[in-house]
């Protein structure tokens, strides 16, 4: 790539950990060592950072300390809530990211179908939610796309359906949790606004560390652990504590969500820019997810015609990096479910690109980048047409 | 405390960071944070990192790559390990951590006696294996008394169960699991010279970073996934891979390898003087633990009589830092399981305390440790005397 300057277009995949968030954690690293359960002093000094930094992370969700669970990452978290089912029935939609819809293979389970848009209707929740359900799990917005999720009104539906139970005499539980890895620092999180019964957030995906985070489970929900031993957590998570990575969790938490109106706006005017730039310059592109519920910095664009690997790979050597796609999806040469879920065919998903903005991208770097992909698809649409 | 210098004895609870480790790991915090399932050349070059500081893992165990499953500490890793039994019986002793007992309640299970020195014969092994038995799980060294295991013998037993059952055409498969992490500084843990099937590392436990650990499976191995989701680790981790952790990691095995030979005899040489000047001062004390097979920076004394909480106490506001037994144990109240398993009484188990050595401790502090520690422990028995 030579000496010219990386432009980072692909948030959704990972973020560079905020200075901030290291400079926090970095006392416990070879100073504040101690395990958090041991009874001295400095140790107990240390459980209190860690039970503290639960605290923090709680308030930001306005959810109660006590219902934090934390986890080593996302993954993990939503493994943690399919725990949930016993023996019942699973509800979720057809394009979740692998980590739901794996949880979801492992019992009776309904895929919920999203509409062109990638948008996911409460009413085609409803439609599938059946006697035996005992988990709807809908992502707060999808990772390929952006496509924020109507949460409250699922949420709605599943407590309706709770109620609906409870005057029959029916005592099969049935909860909803959603995913907010992507959105979190876009979209208010507050769990009792969103009515929810439990929230999966991601440390690796808000400029905090990898293989943290967290699921947030309301005190009715009866989970059971996929991991014992000394009873951490509640004993919903043994193994000794993570006190770096969950006090800079909780730094990164706030510092997204403290700027999250200002950053939000000003995504959104970047990514609108390229999107105008993009449509201008190329009529026949067709742009993905809902044009009104979308992630701020999210934008997914299909060439038809074109090859969407050859794509990143030629935006790589002029110092873009996006994808085609996610990252899990992305590694396995297999065409994204997502864009075939939504009616893409497949000359539009195989031209397909996704770029992700979010605090590395500012406004020299996107017009250079806007630039730099008008250039490259005009040359592969000529290319091509040879 | 006041201003005097803290004494940390208790390296078995938890290690300090090690700044080689950490200055190791410090370019994935920030800068090359990449999602290491990305396509562009940075993500592939952190993938590479991170296959790469998998090689070193292996390495240092005598195993291949492939073997290696990247996890989020000791505790997932043995319960990892315990997917080997399919409703199968399982074979443990009662010494062993939480995290081993509480996966062993999970199936049929025998829990093999240790003898007064918390020591497991190979024998009371091969009696407690039945028909059905998938799994014998044994920890290299007990946590609270340093008692490091016949592991290549116990191997040997299973190999030669395995062997019988394949003889006589049955085909429940046998293996045995070894958690190292206590001990793997100190004792040559190649998987193959120990003969064993799996095993667990920490590296919390190794001066590298928390809630990093690894599960090594060898390839005749059946194991099922914990958490499902993006494929990682064989499919048998899933989540994005904790690049930082993980290159810590690699880095903490390699350095206590290299000095494990020099760490152990210094380590021994300290905990000896200690032990002598202990037996010296109070001749009814109890030194528990195997004379011959214990870590060497291990201590576990008992003064009859005395309360170890107090005693864990005093010495702290004299700068002293140890515990009464392990971390997770030491935060419930409870006595010890381990020291009632190896046939304390009440009265000498309450006043037990348990001293680790390790990168901290030298010359100086463990003699300045040793005079504190006598004159609270003789005014200690002259309260009690009164």
């Amino acid at each position: 790539m030579d000496n010219q300057e990386i432009i980072y277009l692909d948030h959704a995949a990972a973020t560079p950990m905020d200075g901030r968030v290291l400079s926090d954690m970095q006392p416990y690293f070879c100073d504040l060592f101690f395990n958090p359960s041991s009874p001295y002093a400095p140790a107990v000094g240390v459980r209190k950072s860690y039970e503290e930094a639960r605290h923090r992370l709680a308030s930001a969700i306005g959810a109660k300390p006590s219902e934090i669970i934390l986890t080593a990452g996302a993954t993990e978290s939503i493994n943690l809530a399919f725990t949930s089912v016993d023996h019942g029935h699973a509800v979720t939609s057809n394009i979740e990211h692998a980590s739901v819809l794996e949880c979801a293979k492992q019992h009776d389970h309904t895929l919920v179908s999203a509409d062109k848009y990638g948008y996911i209707s409460a009413q085609a929740i409803k439609q599938a939610i059946k006697p035996d359900t005992q988990l709807v799990s809908i992502s707060l917005a999808n990772n390929e796309l952006g496509t924020i999720q109507p949460i409250r009104e699922i949420a709605e539906i599943v407590k309706n359906e709770r109620l609906r139970r409870l005057q029959n005499s029916v005592n099969t539980p049935i909860y909803f949790h959603c995913d907010a890895s992507q959105g979190v620092g876009q979209i208010d999180v507050n769990v009792s606004r969103l009515g929810i019964d439990m929230l999966t957030l991601n440390a690796g995906k808000i400029y905090g560390p990898k293989h943290v985070g967290l699921l947030w489970v309301s005190s009715h929900v009866e989970l059971r652990p996929l991991i014992v031993g000394g009873g951490q957590e509640r004993n919903l998570r043994s193994g000794t504590e993570n006190v770096s990575g969950v006090i800079g969790f909780a730094k990164a938490l706030e510092l997204v969500c403290d700027k999250r109106t200002f950053e939000t706006k000003r995504l959104e005017g970047l990514r609108d820019y390229l999107q105008s730039k993009f449509v201008q310059a190329f009529p026949d592109m067709i742009v993905s997810g809902h044009p009104k519920y979308r992630l701020s910095g999210h934008l997914h664009v299909s060439f038809p015609g074109l090859d969407g690997e050859r794509l990143v790979f030629l935006l790589e050597n002029r110092g873009v990096l996006i994808t085609t796609g996610s990252a899990c999806a992305a590694n396995k040469n297999t065409r994204s479910h997502v864009l075939t879920a939504i009616g893409l065919q497949d000359f539009e998903a195989d031209g397909s690109i996704r770029i992700t903005l979010g605090h590395l991208s500012n406004e020299n770097n996107v017009k250079r980048a806007a630039e730099i992909i008008i250039e490259v698809v005009r040359q592969e649409y000529e290319r091509v047409a040879r």
